[in-house]
């Protein structure tokens, strides 16, 4: 009976567990195949490439040379004079003693720069985590009653980030975070500008007193239960600040080549602001300042990580999430850059990068840095070729600590706050929030979840609320694979969905079914029912005895995998046909699910000769057989 | 340039969201589309039928005559003689007093009989989820020290089962069953039968005191510890009593026919154990027994159910988890059956017939009933015909607690200690485990979490371990998609996976990649990495220059949908390829792929005349502009 010019399906012996274990583990932690171009190498160039793979440092330093370096000696001077107001204002928002933040921009960046594998990344701290530690910290010490345990308590919480970020790294788990979504990550930033500029409300009124707690109803509350406490004075310097601020990343907006004004704005501020306080009293009248910055360079903070089990809980869970947010901001935006210089960067070599910045940190009073998207931008604007910018800027931090610190203590508050609403009112991307409510509404719900989240309850339960839902509507999309019935193009041997090209014929007396994505057990129920519901569609159209489906034909093309209850489904879909007269015919079966069912015996249950290459071969067969051929035959 | 014979890619408008979302709706939560019949019918019809959907009794009565009694009245008196013995034994199991496994099996199953679609389901208590419930239940409330408090918190959880169980049906989240697979289902029956054998032990050797624990450590520790009150008469009985049931159970094997003997053996090992007890004095010779058994129907338990919040959340999270296990147990031994007969149960309705049941039951002195494998594996042998075998036993129940029950008191536990073990060692299926370890690998690890984590953790531990690994192999299978590199066979327009077909050739000049399962947030990231791998691959292949890669074509049939962050992924890898000289083609986009495309301009992106409906057009397409035309031409 069988078509003998027909194609045969290779039904090859299983590969061995081993062998299959081996690639599905590649494939899931080594997908960019790191040591594929070193195979082919001599021991000493392996060594020497394995080496320059683990540290990139000595990737590029061979090759560097005088002309590279003017590139980012100007771009290292450029980002320190972003480095230092932020520094200041960034370690305000985690409730620390601002010199920490211009520790934190002299250490991490050397690390960086051995270990780091973008080139454009700037290291310093940003304003989500660090308003995120002072939140989950704060919840457990206060840093107004004690604020020794309380800095000591952020060392820890950016040790176990450093800790859980190399880890991650050595482990190759870049996938988990894959599973923060761009939508998420809309969200959530749009949520955190909000917040953290509602927080700035403080200082751009002046207010003493303020609350501990982040979303918008508590803030706004606070604001305007103090109202007693507003200072005109103060909100005037803020608001002039503010503008000057906007008005300089509205020219970068208009002429790109202007960044720098935009990129320096911040320290003119910030100078401005100094000779302002100094020069009219400001304290007098109601316009608080830094105060004492000491000079020195970072001292070493390795004996006060504090492992006390009562705040244990809350220094991991600190540092997990802030490590996980921070690790997505710093891969997306490093690869974000890569890849308009069309380079790649590694997320596994960041993320272990990004670990030893802040393990070694934490050892010298440093707190929780990343490569944050301005500073990294402005180093790409300004010109930075490689990882060396981040060498300039911390040099640059160091003649800073040992020299100009205390000149610094003048800064008015008011300056940092309005940088700092300044930077967070480029991060609400609103664009991209009418975007995705056009292009796909589930993505918007999951975006407006972290963005509402952290807006009105707090930033961890809102991401954990983003990323729930995003994982829900993964396993939806596995749980209910689209299956879809096809029928044939005229004048070709294509088999398309019928409902996208209502042009495509069914075949009398064939039912040619094609499912979607890996069936297992969360989707087995869904595809049997699925598929019963078809038939029965089918025989219902029409009562004539011609309609009655004889051979149904499974496209597997787009099946990935399938498991022992996904098996199980197709032994029991079989019983099923069978007793109503139906042949069951499986059409491409791919490598993965044909070794399953060779193994299962599905293949022996069913016979290999109901196995097909293409549905063109299938349905030509099934037409030998069918009972109904006079009337099929003329079709054709 | 373009082939004129090409077949176009259908580019409609994208449907409406309300469209979209209903008809996604629609998949998800009515994959048996329970309305299609009645969409033709008369007003009258469709009230009649839609009454006839929801009460399933008004489908069978109707037709219901006197042949069909005769099989389900033998049907019924047989599973009687099953729940009597099982009723008392699995009570004892809840500690709660034996009469209420008498109970239990009176009202349930009058209320299935109307709301049930099985028809060979027979209602009853089951051993895992008794056991469960007193470990659970137990934790809060000692049904030593305060038995009656402990009662009504039984019922209250019944409670809470029930309207968990009705509002999952009426919700159509049949789809939560689903996640129980198959392995986690093998291997936690398993482990129950293990931990519940094991606690015979205390009937068994006659054991006064004994652990509340349920692992096998303290199990076996406890029955140790005890060995001073080891009575030599009770395991002389019951090794008698379980030898005799473990015969029966053999002799069901081979002749199946005798079915009836493994039925009736646990009523007549209480029979005569009750005889026994009577004549021998068995309490005097260290023998318990059951003790009093009051005569009477069911009394109202409603006014106890008890909501103080002090219990509350244990009794709602053992109403939540037992209610689970048994809705996935029923179901699927309800689904196992009908399939035997070719039917169709309906899992929806199935969980709110369990629901009212349990509801009704908790106001009526019942505790957690579903359909137990064993009891409907009888009533299947015994012949029933339609759920009216269930009013048969509620009837014999009925005229059994009027009557018979006190003469049940005699019964010796150790009896119903070796019915429970009998049962139990029937539910380890080694041989599944077998097959899951030689088959697939994961489930078998999936199946052993179960299976180890009930054994030595607890229950709820062990089930949600085993849970907790199949989604995150769930969550694996759509981060990490699988994609091959495709071929051409040898005289034919086919593409395939060229490490499945070695003899499939690939075209000079263009890359062929197929994509399966939905691409989205997760794996974005990694079809990104891979495909530019798959080009790096190919392009190290040889270094001679007519090797370059000038096209890759994606085949998406086998993705049945995207996300934004997948499209962004697709514009970045176009950005790539541009810069490296690659033309990208999509070939064969699904509908939900295409209008997504489509509503982010990314049709309009890489041009509408990128999209191909098959591969060989693709191919031949890109051959035209191929620089190293030449060569390839020869070829063809």
């Amino acid at each position: 009976m069988a078509n003998p010019s027909r194609q045969a399906v290779n039904f090859a012996a299983p590969r061995r567990f081993a062998t299959a274990f081996k690639a599905d583990c590649k494939e899931t932690f080594f997908p960019d195949d790191p040591f594929h171009e070193m195979k082919h190498e001599k021991p000493l160039n392996k060594l020497k490439k394995t080496i320059q793979y683990f540290i990139p440092l000595f990737e590029w330093l061979p090759n560097y040379n005088l002309r590279l370096f003017r590139y980012d000696l100007l771009a290292g001077i450029t980002i320190t004079s972003l480095a230092i107001p932020q520094g200041i204002s960034y370690a305000k928002l985690a409730s620390i003693p601002p010199i920490y933040g211009l520790y934190s921009s002299f250490i991490p960046p050397f690390v960086y720069s051995i270990f780091g594998s973008s080139k454009h990344l700037a290291v310093g701290t940003v304003a989500a985590c660090s308003l995120l530690l002072s939140e989950t910290v704060g919840a457990k010490a206060s840093p107004q009653d004690d604020p020794t345990l309380y800095l000591h308590l952020i060392f820890t919480a950016t040790f176990f980030t450093g800790i859980f970020q190399t880890a991650l790294g050595f482990l190759r788990l870049g996938i988990l975070v894959d599973f923060l979504s761009h939508s998420t990550i809309t969200g959530f930033m749009g949520g955190t500008a909000i917040i953290i500029c509602l927080q700035q409300l403080k200082g751009m009124f002046g207010l003493i007193h303020f609350t501990t707690h982040t979303d918008v109803v508590s803030v706004l509350g606070a604001v305007f239960r103090h109202r007693n406490e507003w200072r005109w004075e103060s909100a005037v310097v803020g608001i002039i600040f503010l503008a000057f601020l906007q008005f300089t990343r509205y020219l970068r907006q208009k002429r790109p080549k202007l960044f720098w004004v935009s990129a320096i704005a911040p320290m003119v501020v910030v100078v401005v602001g100094c000779f302002f306080a100094f020069f009219a009293h400001a304290e007098k009248h109601g316009i608080q300042i830094v105060g004492e910055l000491k000079k020195g360079l970072n001292p070493p903070s390795i004996q006060y990580l504090n492992f006390d089990p009562q705040y244990l809980p809350v220094t991991v869970r600190a540092g997990l999430i802030t490590g996980l947010i921070a690790m997505a901001e710093g891969i997306a935006i490093g690869r974000s850059f890569a890849i308009m210089k069309s380079e790649q960067t590694d997320g596994n070599k960041e993320m272990i990068a990004f670990g030893f910045m802040n393990i070694i940190g934490s050892f010298t009073s440093c707190y929780l840095t990343t490569g944050p998207f301005s500073k990294t931008a402005v180093n790409f604007n300004a010109g930075c070729r490689t990882a060396m910018s981040n060498v300039v800027m911390g040099f640059c931090m160091m003649l800073t600590l040992l020299f100009l610190a205390p000149l610094f203590r003048y800064t008015p508050l008011v300056a940092l706050s309005a940088i700092i609403m300044s930077a967070m009112l480029g991060l609400i991307n609103y664009d991209e929030m009418i975007h995705l409510f056009k292009v796909d509404k589930f993505d918007f719900v999951i975006c407006m979840a972290a963005f509402l989240g952290v807006s009105f309850i707090s930033m961890d339960v809102g991401l954990m609320l983003s990323v729930g839902l995003a994982l829900l509507r993964a396993l939806l999309y596995v749980a209910r694979p689209a299956a879809c019935k096809l029928g044939k193009i005229p004048n070709s041997s294509l088999y398309r969905d019928t409902e996208q090209y209502p042009g495509s014929t069914p075949i009398q007396g064939v039912l040619v079914l094609q499912l979607g994505s890996p069936i297992y057990f969360a989707n087995s129920t869904y595809i049997r029912e699925r598929v019963l519901r078809y038939i029965k569609e089918e025989q219902g159209v029409s009562d004539s005895k011609t309609d009655i489906i004889e051979h149904l034909l499974l496209d597997l093309s787009g099946v990935s995998s399938i498991d022992m209850t996904g098996i199980e489904t197709f032994l029991e879909l079989r019983r099923i046909l069978d007793s109503k007269g139906i042949k069951l015919s499986i059409v491409n079966p791919r490598i993965e699910v044909l070794e399953k069912m060779t193994l299962a015996k599905f293949t022996d249950a069913i016979g290999k000769e109901s196995f097909y290459l293409s549905i063109e071969d299938a349905v030509q067969n099934c037409r030998f057989s069918l009972h109904s051929s006079k009337t099929t035959m003329e079709e054709c």
